[in-house]
């Protein structure tokens, strides 16, 4: 007799697919099996009971640099990851030049325990100081925050190539993940100067200023210097074949070079920066969304297996609003408009319709994909799965029904959706976390301040591969 | 309260390990999950709980061109699958050039019901007349054989180009999987040729008739034709990483090309074949074993997926007696040595010393490569994996434990084993098979005839793509 | 004092381009320098001196298996020829399976003989028995006919992989080039019979009954087939960049495989076999014009090197007439249309026009691929090139003038030019070949029975790599 | 009758080889023909007649950042020039942070004036501000300067991205061909200190400090830079096959991107720098020499025509002396050696011993990487072939003769050579430089002074090739 079951239902794994009942105790799966009886039963005939959506992308009432926050709280990024199938996140801590992390950690801390998901940190390395390098990344490591973020582009985060050295060693040393935003910061920064210099500021123009060859050189940069020093990566927001390209020729040559991509690089186009007005705006990202045609070239790689994740990058910026796309006026040029898009709660919705409803990927890849992979590679052990010991995190799926996409179904404080509109076929009915349902019918029941931190300990997937020129290991000494 | 309940296992399934429980109702497994109580428990503790292998290469029992059968029946094979953790096997049924394959298969179904393992077939076609193309082989697919073998070289199996576009045209229109011995026929006659008219007849000289060019030819050709008719197809037994490169290649493309390869190529070499005296016939198998080094270079392809299913293609030769690898005497020259090697009951344990506890691949990729897989790619659809619904075909794995393998251990009706002396990492301590033990310490446990033809219906996986030059589908008319 | 100079023109080399006049002794360049004088002088003034063109693919007066011959004689394509500014070709002798080759040789000889183009033959092999093999292959290469073909598709034409082996062995032992006609014969007469079936019958159709996946296999088994036996082979008419990119990746792993291809892939599409009525037919050629864009991409494989030699593959099949295209009648099907189109006199002006004169590659580029490389890799010593020694074969050119090509200024015998109304810019004022004015303004003014055989001595560029698998070299025993 | 005749020697184009005369009227060769006669004759019997090698990389009398001076002076450069058989050099005039380019350059044109060989200059350029980007680069380039040399490595001569993208923009605009030193300045720097901190100091670590991913990366981003801006480099000094590579890759896309490497990465390996002693530091250059094995692949990278020029990069530091490679003491650790090594002298002797005398190449071959192509991808349009108009650069080389290298006979000022003792096939004889006998048997015989500088003006063959992403062209705005 379980606490709860869910009945009737069809079981995707990140491998299979079949038909069982899930039997709960406490906040954990206890069985998957036939005919489980429990003293709450769900019932889930007709659905896909899936793990629940893991999002390791997405940013949540960050700090800015100039003291304030994103307006997207861990409150409202709650509700709209439940009503999109998503029951844990890992969101981002930035480290401030001139400031200790731990302090600014902390409150991150503080912020996101008064959500309801399920959470980590990245924890975004912007200054590799000595007592970064030799003290609070090891700090951070041994207290869960497994992965480090590196930007190789963006003022004020970017680092040097020296740097991301210093933090690689480091990672390599300690046992963490490192993550990387992949464009060229100096190329970028001379396209844009050329650009407004020739009189082009609308926001079509930010893909102008980071065409596929910036993103692309960064990635091939990125991994030849996590080659020197042999430490795992995973390129965030691969946005078309030909960075994927190059990722492939790392996985061949057995390099641990894991990717990530995004739905806005499988659904937007260029062109969508383009609409009339300043709508063009809302779908400003970096990498940009590329030319129409990619998007195919992209689910290739998808197939392949190139493309082992996919999250949201989902942004905090909302069109109206002080720090929103617009707060530079409606006639800013693009280098003055924050660029992001969100897309926490509409990331799942987004896949399977155009990945699993179209035929191109499997359920099981679904899973993959959105949950057991994101998991997996980022050692959230006890999450993306559904199997014995594994939190009870669900989601009900109805994999016939069509929905129209719409700002006020994605629960979050932003004012906008770039998926306005958009038919999808596929939605989540009914999700839970750790038991308990948080989420039916897009009205949300979790209780702020419910969520949990998740600390992830060492694991295997990200040990180096022992490949060293000269089996020189320079990590031991820098 | 199950009839049958594993405990206190670590279960392993293509994705995931944890600890769990199976409860087992009859033949099926019907949970997987924490404290099941059942009538019967069978202790795991300290082991691994792998779905039992899935072997979809073997030779066993076939019937030769001379009206002989071959040594190994299907009660020895299931001995020797049931010894290395395999439950499921598919074998083949041979077409016989100017006789039907309705009778052929029959007989075929007749020896295999006298053994203990669960079996299907695939169909060979060495003549595709009419006939066999648009009554028999549609009868065959109906009847669940959905999977046909194509050898490009071999007297007097081969097929010419026509024939096997008539095949694979076969295939598409009534929904089998088609599969491929790539070699290059007429070259390796004139290699031969050649090599006997220079004196060179020992055993090695087989490896130097057939060398990697005659291999990737055939295999780019197949991929090619297979790519005209829209079908998909898996490369058997591909020996080397310049092989497998091609396929690589056409899996980046999008086609459906699956590939798989046998422990031979992971362990043996040519140099294998130089062994003093007439040893070296022992190792003779193609395509033949290939230089040292470059099994590294096939695990590297294993690691970046590009191969699917590891397979024994076992074969059912002596060394001595009427019709072994000596029956043409001692001093045969390699054209008149049978070639083949036994690897039935070696496969998963192989592959896991070789793999798992070097640390080249993990327990599930092992369980994907040797279970899964092999029955996901070939419809068989209760077996290879560990989750309700699933036959309870079952072993009890200790990862641990080091055996030095011997013919003996190896339980088959050969009189050697290749692998003899050689010391193992893991090995399989009980397997289940449908529920029933039917293995315990290497004594087999299981009735004569207990062993099920698992007929196979249509799957979605082996659907063609839809990519037709001109979009015009010449299946539909030839 | 030299018998003639050219003066005043721009000499162009398939390495440089400069001013200097050109001295002739004879028939042979006896300096390249400034302020030279003559007996006789041609003002080249504002005009380009080239070498005069090499064809290394023509089909003239070829018989055929029904015993007619080709209606495009020696004299009408030495006119055509000249008219086009090219004064060598390598035309074919054909095997007749049941025929000694000497004896047609000796009457393809006696053919030539009466035009006025300097040429040589390669041997069609289409029967290698032994008495081919090592009596009759022989004696032609002592002859001077330094080079054999070999059709993998065609009836009765076309040799399986062995009859292939054998001939690219007995090529190896006496020092031949072997050319490749790449399609894979099973697969087109599949694909024609499925098309047929269909009821789709019309000269687009040529197209569909042999897509790229058929040349691309057969050239990939050219390939493989060549290197088992470390044969250099030249791959005749490369259609697409497809196919160019098999052999770019064979040249990159150091292997002797040169590519040509012709104008026609160049300047025609697969829409034009869909021209209206049967119009179609005039652009029916094997392998077939491919869909507009293909162009682009094998110029691109032109610039990158991968393509040596583009030549016309000339054939002299009339539209009207007895065995003219529409010989079958204007409802006949694509499998009953000849195919091939006449570009003798066509073909350097549509390279230069569409290479040169639009910038993609150089006038030193052009001489190289029309000029010095057919020469150069068929053993031509004396040609392609202008310089001390080299026959006095120069060709004035206008790069400046435009033209419209119309079949009357073609001078061949062919009732039609698949470059009607085409407009080229760049054209041969005047021919020399050997010294003599053989072409003015479009007026031949050579003398039937003026051209010469043109025997080819062995020569390093062909000789094997080396590299032989297991160090063993077949063609000394087979 | 010409003043001076080069009379029965073979003439080697880049293309062909032909028995002929050379006339030389003046400074200038004025025919190439069959019984030239002349005022002075010089007898070429059994001799090649090669252009001049043109050595477009080397560093003579350059100013160092303390105001010390290379003690190769243009004198001894010039020397050891003509004696291997070079009459062309395209050297360096450094920029120096603060000061203006046009006042150094004019030191450096004073300097070179001294010296016999022909002469222009790379401009290095290494603080690219404002005033240099649109004066001095533009003041350059017309004065004849049409080449940038970028260091992404050194200490203090390296350039960031954007300053690369600043240079890349300006030789854009202005008609210069940029060449690039690539190596990943930071990555190299962080290995140094490594290094060092795990007290491996010698001079082989001077290899392990900058291993071949460091120069792959750098080479990967010079390329994509220059494919932002569309701008044709060269990549300087290629050190191993997987560099090659991805210049390969490049340049199949169609980019203008060529490659230079030098006889140090075909003979030489990392260890030489391991030899007992310090004699190691003799070795040491940047990119430092390979493994073992590499130069046999890099041979393939020349055969397959991926590299198009073979230089010297000559370096002029001693091995004793103030600053030499022992000025820091003989137990200096590797990054207080200054690397460079000579070979402007063994250069041609290098590379005809192992590349012609060896089959690995033809001696047109030889032409086209040591003079042809130098002086056609920079520009020297009357340089680097023996055709009328051409300067009478000229050297009668012996294809047979055996010589061992010794540091006396390559006339040069340093002290020593890396290929004491070196047997090489293959020598020059006679050196002629603008119709001059400037060398015969090792002794020279030209005047100081008698060197000239070569201006180069516009030229095709480094326009842009018009493929800009979004067709916008930064560099018409940066």
């Amino acid at each position: 007799m379980y606490d709860t079951v869910i009945k009737g239902g069809t079981v995707v794994t990140a491998a299979e697919q079949f038909a069982a009942d899930v039997g709960i105790v406490g906040e954990t799966i206890a069985a998957v099996g036939h005919d489980l009886r429990g003293d709450r039963v769900i019932d889930a005939t007709g659905l896909l009971v899936l793990p629940g959506g893991v999002d390791t992308h997405c940013h949540i009432e960050q700090l800015r640099a100039d003291g304030t926050t994103d307006e997207e709280s861990f409150i409202s990024a709650s509700a709209s990851a439940f009503a999109g199938g998503t029951t844990t996140a890992i969101t981002f801590s930035t480290q401030f030049k001139g400031r200790a992390i731990g302090p600014s950690l902390a409150e991150y801390q503080a912020r996101a325990a008064r959500g309801m998901i399920d959470y980590g940190f990245h924890q975004i390395i912007t200054d590799p100081t000595d007592a970064v390098i030799h003290e609070e990344i090891p700090a951070l490591i041994a207290a869960g925050i497994r992965s480090l973020k590196v930007f190789l582009t963006y003022d004020p985060l970017h680092v040097d190539d020296r740097g991301f050295l210093r933090i690689l060693a480091a990672a390599r040393r300690h046992g963490a993940l490192v993550t990387v935003h992949c464009e060229n910061y100096d190329a970028i920064g001379w396209m844009t100067e050329a650009l407004l210099a020739a009189g082009l500021t609308g926001p079509k123009y930010h893909a102008w200023s980071r065409p596929v060859a910036v993103e692309r050189e960064a990635t091939m940069r990125a991994i030849a210097l996590a080659e020197l020093v042999d430490q795992p990566i995973q390129i965030f927001h691969v946005s078309c074949s030909e960075v994927a390209e190059e990722i492939a020729r790392a996985q061949a040559r057995g390099l641990k070079v894991w990717a990530e991509t995004c739905p806005q690089y499988l659904t937007l186009t260029a062109a969508d920066m383009d609409r009339p007005g300043f709508e063009g705006a809302k779908f400003m990202c970096s990498p940009a969304p590329r030319e129409a045609g990619a998007a195919a070239d992209l689910w290739a790689q998808i197939r392949r297996g190139t493309i082992d994740v996919i999250s949201s990058d989902h942004s905090g910026y909302r069109f109206d609003g002080t720090a929103g796309k617009r707060s530079a006026g409606a006639d800013a040029s693009f280098r003055d408009i924050p660029n992001g898009v969100p897309g926490l709660g509409a990331r799942m919705m987004l896949l399977f319709s155009e990945g699993v409803a179209t035929g191109r990927i499997s359920a099981s890849d679904f899973v993959r994909l959105t949950a057991f992979n994101p998991a997996h590679l980022f050692g959230l052990t006890r999450k993306g799965r559904i199997s014995p010991g594994a939190d009870a995190d669900i989601v009900l799926w109805d994999a016939k029904a069509q929905i129209t996409l719409t700002n006020a179904t994605m629960q979050h404080a932003i004012d906008y959706t770039p998926y306005e509109g958009k038919i999808v076929t596929g939605l989540p009915i009914t999700t839970l976390r750790r038991g308990i349902i948080v989420m039916h019918n897009n009205t949300i029941t979790a209780e702020p301040g419910s969520g949990r931190f998740i600390p992830r300990a060492a694991y295997d997937l990200i040990k180096p591969t022992g490949h060293l020129a000269n089996n020189f290991n320079p990590s031991a000494y820098a």
